[in-house]
């Protein structure tokens, strides 16, 4: 209806904008100074003439009689006439002016009327547009449901087995040694839906051990604790799918009385004990042996299931031999060197520079004393034992050439240890050719922290696939940001590289080729060193660094063999702030200036669909749920990450819920508003607000709300310990309104992924913003081309203090540059909210608390170091802030204070500044162009 | 400086906007018609008043004395000087007049010469702080290198050994057997920097078969042509660091005599013959042995290893028993089934819908007469045996669940045959247990084009890890887009399982969850099934189709294995239209309107780093090379996902050639115009121009480019055979200018890989487009955000056809929503023009011949097949073609016509339609936005 009015007035706009104010004035006053003058010309001649008129008229004809023919009492008989006449013309002129004025106040008063009636029309045109569009939705939605043949698919039912294992003959060695998962585990007690429950033997009940051996105590108690964080553990053995038997880090008794027997060299485990195990089932099918390492490195300790019969059972350590490994069935782990759980942060060193002091280190010493003796524990022939000798010669070449480099005469430094100094007595016992470590955990940190990498060579026997030497020195390495480089690395293998991409993280070189490592080490550049170092510690963070990430891993590593999916995340229960039997109060409020413009259909809430991959995820994209923004560990109802349909597919049958604009034929600003278009099916936004003690300010912002499209639902997080004033008028904006309580009040609950938010994306507002109607809707749309971005108005930056050194600054100010958007008016998808929580580290949640404030900040560090992309800002009309409100929180220079330091901790505990730059803003495609009469712009306003 | 202005006016037109027109026009009328009235009334009684002055005047003193007093000669000198004075006055009165409006001209001329000068000193001004900023920033450059302490990398020098193999003492069978890259392979003839050599014996000169065999003539003959093409492939056997021998297809020469002296039970290889071989070296190491099934796929021809020694040689083939099969040294591979090279989309199905008619289908046939006798032959003992009897048990059981199935009551289609129909006596001699092909090769396509799924069995017997038949079932489903699920997947590998994630293609299934098999396969959604035959086919395409992709994979998966480089993909070089000798006139020209904003530096021309990630690329991101965007065949100079330092690497040392904004502390439209910011190091664009015989409107066009910051050089392309005339005058724009001569007169030429085109930024343009130098500017800040994407200025959008089924319509009207950016102005990663060429099958290119149209959306095809992304609209002051030029070819009715046709014709090739939609524009961040007085915009009109 006002396109073309609108056209109209804009190009008048542009070529205003085109002339010069002052021209335009020239031109006006010009006009205003002649127009007057001709007109006066021209009716001064009219004038003139009917005074000439007259004047002819009276000189000759009355005049003469004036003058000539008549008396004074005519005269005085004719002025009284003329008086009278006078009297009664001007009382007429009197009543026809008050006639006059009264018909022009009618006349306003109609006027006033229809335009009023006009604005109602206008109004009521789009309000029926609205509802068109809406009844058109409603049908489409509802035909699509006629048609849909395959019901919704949700969580199934768990399925699980609910007998103990029965009891099957042994199997014959031979066959044991061949395991694989098709030939020795029992895939009937873990069905797809069983959600892969896992019993724990109770380590202090159960004891597999011989007589003068016990697992490390500390093992015990944590393994029991970790695992009770499992979701998977079962105490009920009937239905379980696994069955976990810690057999060590298995220590010596050392006050045992057996050794004076003479039976000290019996080795740590006992095959009669494994069998005695009430669910073992003759063969130890299904059942997993967990050989920790954690204070004994040595290998000895490392492979203690040499001469036992385990049967079918999947043995789990960090040592194996190339004979003993069953690959596919067997698990490599690395020690369990870290805390029980929690934060591991503080252990790591920061991320940059990408080039540390040394370019190279090497700390280790090698026995060779012992050289022939335990190695043949293992049964080697004499072909291998030469075999060996080789690899000694090779070893000592390559430690000659080693210090070659240390010395040579690059710019480059290196730091070679190759016998320890002091000397150090503990590791003499490695028991094989095994390079010990030197120092003490610290003094290896210390010279780690500084090497950009860190030389780790293979076994120097090629018999074994995995040390535990090795896999800690990797664990050590990552930890402090060295760059593995294993000499050797074509030779082993490590922990869980089923699922973990190691060559992102370490530098595999033949041993020959070490002629080429200071090449190669050279040809790495800073980004690649800074991509490695960074995909080490996050590896290290999600899968070695505690007890409890080394025993989830295992659990998922099993389970994900399976393609068993992970168990559902849990969400916050949303607890209402009212008791169950108050009702609030609506009211229906009428919100102006909202309403101009029909922006999309009006519709019941739909959900986002839920848990619709839980089958397919990890097979088209497990290696990114391991390897880089997943978490394998939960199953969540949706993903930022989850793919696209080929834009044909809503027109050939596939993918059900599109809206596609002008039903595929595209369109401008009419067929835009009518329905979503994009890439990704109908869906529908919450609108999240958290509030504390400014009830109106919230009221006014949530009627605000009335009548927004695609709004699925409002929560409004009650931050305050005061539940809301019973008399309190909550506005009825024709969608659910959800006033969740608090447990405290703390700005961490922003992010709470609470079990109310019915859709992926949620605009989280603060309770004072004020975002318009077609800001929000364009926003929304923008939010679902970047799903995985933080989608939002205000932006922000983080600039470099050049006052101090390597500091950060947070910075509000208007700039070209952004490289955040707060969170109190942004789309985030509802992922997030569960990584807020599971993934950050705590220290970052109190920091929040610590300060009330920085929780946006903390967010936007999130999803930066996820995604390793800066976040969208969106056009706004206008300041998003409500002019008349109260000053909110961020005004003060605290304020200011605290999230510069917030951004440097943050820092610290990221080890890097995850934030990025962007340099561009959303704005809606036809804004500020001229397009054709018949065209709509595809918003108002902007 | 207009700052305050401009917000004026928008506040004018604000203001504007919200007035009715009509009131306007009302509130003007009324001014119009009553100030006249007004004035009239005044003037007219000021007149009246002086009429009065002069009657009383006249009438009590002149009109007296006219009457009474005065005479005619007195009254007639009196008028004669009166006409005196009028005419000295009149003629003053011109004086003064003729002197006013030379004053007034003088006056104007002044003014105008003022605003010269005022114009001049502003011009002066932005100059000056261009070159501020260019001294500035060729400092820092300055500094830069001052302080960089290690050189640039370049591409190394090749590094070749340059001797035979010295021949070595035989290998014992028992270590052959247990052979790695670490323990049988010569790494010493594969420098890093040797390029990888690979020596070919040509398999027409060295047979290495017993005499009643031969290879198959046409592998033979493929084979040679095929390599011919591979990069790597060297004549020289002292170079070498791989040699092939071609040892299979082995075919049974039939009409040989020997079989009469009954030596026809003879292994097809012959050991000795091996050993014959001149580069032999006496254990046959860096030897790759490639055994490639074509006609014959029995298990059989399959393994042709079988007793024959083979020394350290790397063995290719597609069976392998386990026993036989050396994990990480042998290779598995798909048999060559395919046409020897070109094009292979024909053959291809449509992937969409997602799902087919059948849910499943499969087509086997299994003969039980045979079934221990051939096993044996891979020495099985007896409880092997007992473990393959309770296969078959278990395979009864599947075929039993999968008839029941079929007959099952759900909407779900299958489609079994597990007896051949017609019967296929072809297949009768599979040699062992494995199921047999139905039917024929297009029998079966017809079937597995209407599949969703296909199931595939692995070999009955678990001591096969791969066999023939079964990577010939996966060739076709992936061929036919039916996503394999292989029963028994956990027992068995797939072809190049080492760089392939196969995973995502298929589904393993262990053959004991046969009953978990329907649920599982629907609760796959659509868009996992497509992302999955997506998958298939991107895999199948570039490894598995032909002879020549089978070729290229097996020499980059064993130099992938090194980590050696592949090598540089090959430019197109650039030839000057000009002869050597000539030197075309340059002029200086002047541009008007396009230097009124400093926008950035002007520096001498930068060129993008190249080759820095040689070492790197394949460790850090191998697994996307070979599973997602990636070409393992070529080495790049650069590539549009090289990963991003941290933003605050550039201020800890690492990384070079950062300019931050405002150094760090960030800043508005100053300090924003002074550098380029961003994520990542400085750097420059290239204007790539295609012309055809529009000489002035070029010179025009590149007219415009003088005085463009980060300008590196224009490089046109002369599609016309007609060179240019020497008369021309070419425009001196201060950064070199290329003119090429193109070999023929083709639009795919817009896209030429050509060696002078020396940035990762092109911005490609028409030669008529008239872009801006802001909007270019903002555009490539915008690409610098989004390297991988197209990023341009004219947006279109593909529409579904409404009145015929299944087509698109190209649209270019005006919309909300678009998934074309047109390359006539836009800027695109150097990359993709080498993919242009390399990676789309050339019907493409020959149908943008056929119609000399639609290259830009092939470019668009081609760019969001392979980021799944749709590209980025820039926003654009004015429309951006120039207003003046003849018509270009886009007008008339023809070119739409094809252009509908091209994407329909795309469609079929890529299989499915790749473009994707976007509902958003790139504006300037701080576009529209009231911002202080002492702030800048981040561009002044945009």
């Amino acid at each position: 209806m006002g396109t073309s009015n609108e056209i109209n007035k804009q190009d008048f706009c542009l070529w205003l904008g085109h002339l010069k104010l002052s021209r335009i004035i020239i031109v006006l006053s010009t006009i205003l100074f002649l127009v007057p003058l001709i007109t006066h010309y021209y009716l001064s001649n009219v004038e003139n003439n009917s005074i000439h008129i007259t004047h002819s008229a009276h000189s000759h004809t009355d005049l003469p009689e004036d003058l000539n023919y008549l008396n004074d009492l005519d005269l005085k008989v004719r002025v009284e006439e003329l008086y009278r006449i006078k009297g009664s013309v001007s009382s007429e002129l009197r009543d026809m002016e008050s006639k006059r004025q009264k018909l022009q106040q009618e006349l306003q008063a109609y006027t006033k009327n229809i335009e009023q009636l006009k604005f109602e029309l206008s109004h009521q045109q789009t309000e029926l547009n609205r509802l068109k569009i809406s009844v058109e939705q409603a049908q489409v939605a509802q035909k699509e449901a006629l048609e849909q043949n395959t019901p919704d698919l949700a969580l199934p039912k768990r399925l699980t087995a609910n007998q103990l294992p029965a009891i099957f003959p042994m199997l014959p060695r031979n066959l044991a040694r061949n395991c694989r998962m098709f030939s020795c585990f029992d895939h009937s007690r873990c069905s797809l839906t069983s959600g892969f429950p896992v019993y724990l033997y109770d380590p202090d009940q159960y004891t597999v051990m011989h007589s003068n051996w016990d697992v490390d105590g500390f093992l015990k108690t944590t393994l029991k604790q970790t695992l009770g964080y499992n979701p998977h553990l079962t105490n009920d053995p009937k239905e379980a799918c696994i069955y976990l038997v810690l057999v060590g880090e298995a220590l010596k008794d050392t006050d045992d009385i057996s050794e004076a027997f003479g039976n000290s060299n019996l080795p740590p485990l006992d095959s009669r004990a494994l069998k005695r195990l009430p669910y073992w089932g003759g063969d130890g099918r299904n059942h997993v042996l967990l050989n920790l390492a954690r204070r004994d490195l040595s290998a000895a300790s490392g492979n203690i299931f040499t001469n036992v019969d385990t049967g079918r059972a999947i043995l789990v350590q960090s040592t194996f031999t190339h004979s003993s490994f069953r690959s596919e069935f067997d698990l490599i782990v690395s020690p369990v060197l870290g805390p029980p759980g929690g934060d591991v942060w503080q252990e790591c060193a920061p991320m940059l520079p990408a080039r540390r002091k040394y370019l190279l280190s090497f700390q280790g010493e090698i026995k060779s004393n012992s050289k022939y003796g335990p190695t043949n524990l293992y049964g080697l022939d004499d072909s291998d034992l030469a075999n060996t000798e080789s690899y000694f010669e090779l070893d000592r070449f390559i430690v000659e050439h080693l210090k070659e480099m240390g010395k040579s005469s690059t710019a480059d430094k290196f730091y070679f240890e190759f016998e320890c100094i002091p000397a150090n007595d503990d590791n003499i016992n490695t028991g094989f050719q095994d390079w010990a470590l030197c120092g003490t955990d610290s003094s290896r940190k210390f010279i780690l922290r500084d090497s950009t990498f860190v030389l780790i060579f293979a076994p120097a026997t090629a018999e074994y696939v995995s040390t535990t030497l090795l896999q800690a020195r990797i664990y050590e390495a990552l930890r402090s940001g060295a760059i593995p480089v294993i000499l050797g690395g074509d030779q082993i293998r490590l922990a869980y590289d089923e699922v973990i991409q190691w060559k992102r993280i370490c530098i595999f070189l033949p041993r020959v080729r070490i002629t080429e490592l200071h090449f190669l080490l050279r040809a790495l550049p800073d980004s690649d060193i800074l991509l490695m170092r960074r995909q080490g510690r996050l590896m290290w963070e999600k899968y070695l660094a505690s007890v409890q990430s080394t025993l989830d891993t295992i659990v998922a590593v099993l389970r994900d063999r399976l393609n068993i999916p992970p168990l559902p995340v849990e969400n916050v229960p949303a607890v209402s702030v009212f008791n169950e039997t108050f009702q609030p109060t609506q009211v229906i409020v009428n919100v102006d200036g909202e309403q101009d413009e029909s922006l999309g259909p009006l519709e019941p809430p739909y959900n986002s669909p839920a848990y619709r991959r839980n089958y397919s995820l990890l097979i088209t994209q497990g290696h990114e749920v391991w390897n880089d923004w997943g978490d394998p560990f939960h199953l969540y109802p949706t993903l930022p990450t989850d793919p696209l349909l080929p834009s044909d597919a809503k027109f050939l049958g596939s993918g059900r819920g599109f809206r596609p604009i002008g039903q595929g034929q595209g369109g401008a600003g009419k067929e835009f508003s009518e329905a979503l278009g994009g890439n990704n099916p109908r869906e529908q936004f919450t609108v999240l607000l958290l509030t504390y003690e400014r009830e109106q300010v919230l009221l006014d912002s949530i009627a605000r709300l009335r009548g927004l499209p695609y709004l699925n639902s409002v929560v409004v997080v009650w931050n305050s310990p005061k539940p809301p004033s019973p008399e309190l008028r909550w506005p009825d904006i024709g969608a659910p309104l959800h006033i969740v309580k608090a447990a405290r009040n703390s700005l961490n609950n922003r992010f709470l992924p609470l079990d109310n938010l019915k859709t992926e994306a949620v605009l989280s507002v603060d309770d004072d913003a004020h975002l318009r109607h077609d800001e929000i809707l364009f926003g929304f749309r923008v939010w679902r081309e970047h799903r995985d971005r933080i989608v939002g108005f205000p932006g922000r930056y983080h600039a470099w203090d050049l006052n101090t050194a390597n500091s950060w600054l947070y910075n509000s100010n208007y700039s070209c540059e952004l490289s955040m958007v707060l969170t109190g008016a942004a789309f985030i998808h509802r992922h997030y909210f569960h990584l807020y929580w599971k993934w950050l580290p705590q220290a970052i949640r109190d920091k929040v608390d610590e300060y009330m404030n920085c929780e946006d900040i903390a967010m936007n560090f999130l999803v930066s170091h996820i995604t390793r992309q800066p976040p969208v800002k969106v056009t706004s009309r206008w300041t998003f802030r409500c002019p008349g409100c109260p000053q909110s929180l961020s005004e003060d220079d605290t304020h200011f204070q605290e999230r510069h330091k917030c951004i440097n901790f943050f820092t610290q505990v990221f080890g890097y500044t995850p934030l990025l730059n962007t340099q561009y803003r959303a704005d809606s495609i036809l804004f500020k162009t001229r397009i054709p009469h018949d065209k709509q712009k595809c918003f108002k306003f902007i």
